[in-house]
């Protein structure tokens, strides 16, 4: 079991999302969050670095709003559906434009695998967005 | 003038915004942050803090979601719209939520405070929304 | 393979460290993250709130900390010996101080899960500032 | 007066530090997290991007640096010495560091603004030490 999941069974609280939902959403943001990082100084260190600055920018961004939405999603004890709802929304989006981004040029493995760490993110957020 | 105007003025880039309302909303982002961060640790000292909760909770979303927004406004170089209006909307949600908690207990001169840099927070992204 | 250590290893760049170390570290860092937001919030669920402000203003801290090192560690286009150990040094001693307080009250599920955390990720700031 | 006085000067605890040199540190942290931030983003806009890569990554290391010690020191409740001080240490070096990079290029001018706000960082840090 993660450590996401093991701190949402350990909590004295219940919580806004089914836990298994949320402690996927949980850990692909903070996945992304660090793939996203890593991806963008990946792309700095590419010879073609000129022709990288709109993917570094977009794994920036994501990197940011995966963090905040993995920090959101990890306080259950005041849940608030709207606050949530409305950060969820922000972040699939984000995700989906840095994946798109990503998937430009997945001839560089690390954009192939932050690709896939954006997808999951969007997806998972977006899963807990229908529950 | 403050840092982040400097700043703007100085980079080699066009901003998708009037570089004043981009300049107030990154500043009024870093000081939301900074004042929810404070705010949450205010309430921890409070007696009543078990009543505080919902406050707590509020205001550690509220800074974590400003400071990404503040982070990905101050990215001009590869501007992307989608990205940005969704980041800005979760930011004046939040925002207002956490504006009107503090506003249930503005006796507390760190909430009174806070509310205030939550509502700047949330007209700057509201004016940017709309432009 | 986590997704840390799929990003290093697709990177153009080598790293300050051996990969394996240096994944181990990245992953306990942003584990460590989640876990001490994941404490603090559960922490503010308990009924004993007031007895337990140090210990939510560690897990604060230390999830801000080892959120910084995970990234710093993520990035090693430009990788700077001086900067790099400056942090781990910060990182480690801040988990152990979280470790120490959660140890305190490991009859609460959340904190013995949390200052295992903070252990793993003390040890592996430790191994690499070792290296 | 700004945001983080007030918000000293409303909180119910006292410091472990003198409350100006506490606020302008404060400050000065996330000043320098902004102004790092712009100029990853402006140095990735130049054209000689490629001769960037260790400004850029100094930058985003010092602005997460930054950004983890102005909330450290935003939390003043359960104030704890030895990890302040560890954290005050590693983010002057950080600052540091990032003013040094920053001032081998001031002919962009948003590599001067962002060494000044590092030099800036960098004294205030230095100051709560000797305190």
């Amino acid at each position: 079991m993660t450590v996401a999941a093991q701190m949402l069974q350990a909590a004295p609280t219940t919580t806004g999302y089914g836990p298994e939902e949320l402690a996927a959403c949980i850990e692909a943001c903070f996945d992304c969050a660090q793939a996203c990082t890593a991806c963008a100084d990946a792309c700095l260190a590419e010879d073609m670095v000129a022709d990288l600055r709109r993917c570094i920018t977009s794994d920036l961004n994501c990197a940011d709003i995966c963090a905040a939405t993995g920090r959101v999603l990890s306080r259950q004890t005041a849940y608030d559906a709207t606050l949530t709802t409305a950060v969820l929304i922000a972040c699939r989006e984000v995700c989906r434009i840095c994946a798109e981004e990503c998937e430009g040029h997945t001839h560089m493995a690390h954009c192939q695998i932050c690709a896939e760490a954006c997808r999951r993110c969007e997806q998972t957020c977006a899963q807990l967005l229908g529950a």
